[in-house]
C-alpha cells in the first residue's frame, strides 16, 4: 500500500530547513525531496545549488514530482501553487494557515475533482497532530466545544508579562529578537493567526466553514501594566484564547483574551507552547499540548503528513457532509472586563449587566456580562485606550 | 462506506452502562445495540429483561449480530469470547486491558486471519485516544520516549498525600469509598493496570510486545509519611510513571513511582486524570490529558471505536511489522530514592554510585544511582518497610 514519494518542496526558510533536517536524519519516511523552489537568488543556501530552482514550473510540471510541500510564507502565492499541483494529479502538503483558512471550500473540491489529498496538520498548532485528532477520533458529534492557545508568539508575550512583571513593549521586542514574533507582529499579536487556526479547526471540528473575516477577533496589543495589575492581584493569567462551542445548539466562535485560574485546563500552558482543549458530551475534557511553533515543531507535523500521505491518507470532512450542521451564532453572553480610559469609549455598548466598576485617577474597568453580538463592529475595538478580556467564567457555562 | 453495526454487548457494569446511556444520547453513530449479555440473573437491571441474555452463544452464534462490545471485569473469559467472536467473523471492541497485553500477539494474528478488526482505545488510559495517535500519526520512526501516568486510583492516591498532606491507608480507603480504587487494590497501586496499558502501547509505539511479566514493575504500596515528606521538603509531587523508551538504540520499559518537580509535564495531572508524554525526535514533548477512568470517560472510547468501526478502521500494526525493531535492554541507569530500615535491606544492591545518604532514628533513605537491571528481582522489591522511586532526573538524561 506504501507507495514511494518524490517531493518537490517551495520554500526553504525556517519550516523548510527543518523538514529537510528531518529527513536526513530519518529514514522510515518513503518520500525523498526531488528539488527546492526558492525566490531570493542571492541568497546563500545550506545545501549545492543543483537541488534548488527559481522556476516553480520545474517542480509543478515535472512528471517525477507527485507530491508538492509548500511552505512559503505568502498565502496568494502559496494558493496558486497548491492549485495548480493539485490540478495536476499531485497531492500536497502544506502548513500555510491563512491559505488554508480563505479557500477552505475550494481546496475541499480539489481535492474530490481531482482525486488527490491536501494535508495541513502543520497549518494549526504546528506539532500538535488536532487536525488529526479531530479527523480520526472525534468525527460523531460527541464534540461539544474546543478552545484552546493557538498562537505561541502571543503566549510567550503574556507569560513572560504575567510570571515576569515586565511591559508589553519589552516583552514583544524580546520576542521579536529570538524571533517568536514576525517583525510586524499584527497577525500574531491581534490574534489573526489564531483565528485561522480556529477557522481550520472548526471546519473539522463541527462541520461548519465560517469566513475568517466573520470570526469576532480580538487580540493583546493594547494590554498595559493595569490589566496585567488587575491579573496578577487576583492571581490570574491571561491568555489569548480561540473558541469554538455548541451553544444552545448554535455554533459559537470567537478569539479574545480570557483571564484564566488554575481551574483552566490550559492554565499551566505557557511561553511559545500551545494548547487544546476538547470538550466531549461524554468524555470530560481532553487536553492537546505542546510546541506551536518553531522550525522542527513545525516540520516534524509536516514530516508526519507527509509519511501519511505514503499510505495514501485523506482528510475524509465527514462532518462537512453530515445534514444538521449547526448554525453560527454571536447571539450568547459573555463576562468581560474592559479596561477605559472615558466613560464615552464604552457609552455604545448595551451590557446585560455590569458587575463591577472601578475608577480611579489613573486606571477605569468595569466588568460585566455582555452579548458578543454586541461587540461586533463596535468602536472600541480598535480604541488604543482600552483593553478587553474574558473573566473566568467561560461562556458557555452562563449560557 | 458506512456500514450498520449489530452490537452483542458483553458486561453491563460500570463501563457497559455509560456506553448504553451515551447510545440512548447520540444518534451520530451508525450502530444498535441488539442484546446484552451479563452474567448474574439476580441483579435488578436498569433495562427491560427481554435486552438481555445469560448464555454467550446467543450472541456469539446470532447472525444478525456483527460487532462484540466486550466490557466485562475477567481476562480469560473475555479473551475466550473475543477469539470465538473473531473467528465467527464478527469485529470487537474491547476496553480489557489485561486480555489485549496478555494476548497481543495471538490477538494480532486472529484480526488478520479472520480479516476483522478489533479495537481496544479504551483499555489505554480511557477517553484519552493514546492508541489511535501512535497508529496514526507517530507511525514514522519519529517517536523516541513516552511516559505517562496510566493509573487514575494510584494517581488519586498521590495526589491527596501530596496537595492534602494525609496518610496512605486514609486516602486509599477514601479512593475505594468513591469507588476510584478495587477492593482489592494491588492492581491498581501494584502498578499492574499502568503495567498492561504500557505493554499496550510499547506494542503500538515501537512495533515490540514485550510480555508484560517481564516488565519491571513496582508500585506504591509501602509510601509512607517519610516519602511524603521528603517530596514535599523538596516541593516535589510523586507520581506512578510507566515508561517507554529508546536508549541507546534499545527499548527500556518500566513502571516506578517517581518524584517530579515542576519542570515534568506531567507536574499538574492530578487526581483521577492520566496524562501521556510523547517525545519525538523532533517535535519536542507532546502532551495528551484527560480522565483515565469512570462511566462515561471509558464509555466514549468504546463509543469512538464503535463509531470507526462503521467506516472499517482497523489497527495497521504498521511498526510491528518493521524489520529493524529495537531490542530491549533493561541495561540503564536511573537515580532512585531508597528508603530502608536496615542496611541488610540494602546491601544485595549494585550501586554505580551513591549520591546522598540520610539515617535518623525513625527514617533512613539513600539518594544513588543504579542500573534497573540490579534491581530486577532483588528482595527489597516485596519488602514492606522500603519504599523505592526515581528522583528528578528522568533516566535518559543520564545515559
Amino acid at each position: 500500500m506504501e507507495r514511494k514519494l518524490k517531493i518537490g518542496l517551495f520554500g526553504f526558510g525556517c519550516v523548510g530547513q527543518g523538514l529537510h533536517d528531518i529527513f536526513t536524519k530519518t529514514d522510515s519516511i518513503n518520500a525523498e525531496i526531488v528539488k527546492i523552489c526558492v525566490k531570493d537568488k542571492a541568497k546563500k543556501r545550506s545545501l549545492p545549488m543543483d537541488y534548488f530552482t527559481f522556476e516553480k514550473e520545474d517542480l509543478l510540471n515535472d512528471p517525477e514530482v507527485n507530491t508538492i510541500v509548500e511552505v512559503i510564507d505568502t498565502a496568494d502565492e502559496a494558493f496558486e501553487i497548491v492549485k495548480t499541483a493539485m490540478e495536476g494529479g499531485k497531492s500536497v502538503v502544506t502548513a500555510n494557515k491563512k491559505m488554508v483558512a480563505e479557500n477552505f471550500k475550494e481546496l475541499v473540491d480539489l481535492q474530490l475533482k481531482h482525486n488527490v489529498s491536501l494535508l495541513y496538520e502543520a497549518s494549526s498548532c504546528a506539532s500538535i497532530p488536532v487536525i488529526r485528532n479531530l479527523e480520526e477520533y472525534y468525527d460523531n458529534d460527541m464534540l461539544t466545544a474546543f478552545e484552546g492557545i493557538f498562537n505561541g508568539s502571543s503566549n510567550y508575550i503574556l507569560s513572560k508579562m504575567v510570571n515576569e512583571g515586565k511591559g508589553y513593549d519589552e516583552v514583544l521586542k524580546q520576542a521579536q529578537e529570538i524571533g517568536y514574533a514576525e517583525s510586524d507582529p499584527t497577525l500574531d499579536v491581534g490574534g489573526h493567526d489564531a483565528k485561522y487556526k480556529l477557522c481550520i479547526l472548526t471546519a473539522h471540528a463541527f462541520g461548519v466553514y465560517v469566513d475568517p473575516e466573520e470570526i469576532f477577533t480580538y487580540g493583546i496589543q493594547t494590554i498595559n501594566d493595569h490589566d496585567l495589575k488587575f491579573a496578577m492581584e487576583k492571581r490570574l493569567k491571561i491568555k489569548l484564547f480561540a473558541s469554538s462551542q455548541i451553544i444552545n445548539g448554535k455554533l459559537a466562535t470567537w478569539v479574545m483574551p480570557q483571564f484564566c485560574d488554575d481551574r483552566f485546563k490550559l492554565y499551566n500552558v505557557e511561553n511559545e507552547y500551545n494548547g487544546v482543549v476538547l470538550e466531549g458530551a461524554f468524555s470530560d475534557a481532553q487536553q492537546l499540548i505542546g510546541k506551536g511553533a518553531g522550525s522542527h515543531a513545525t516540520g516534524s507535523a509536516v514530516a508526519s503528513d507527509i509519511s501519511a500521505l505514503a499510505y495514501n491518507y485523506r482528510y475524509e470532512y465527514k462532518k462537512l457532509q453530515r445534514p444538521n450542521r449547526p448554525e453560527r451564532t454571536n447571539d450568547f453572553i459573555i463576562e468581560v472586563y474592559i479596561r477605559y480610559e472615558n466613560k464615552e469609549d464604552i457609552s455604545d455598548l448595551k451590557f446585560e449587566s455590569v458587575d463591577q466598576v472601578y475608577e480611579s485617577s489613573t486606571f477605569k474597568y468595569l466588568v460585566g456580562k455582555i452579548k458578543l453580538s454586541s461587540l461586533v463592529n463596535q468602536t472600541i475595538l480598535s480604541n488604543p485606550n482600552c483593553f478587553i478580556a474574558q473573566t473566568e467564567v467561560p461562556a458557555r457555562v452562563l449560557n
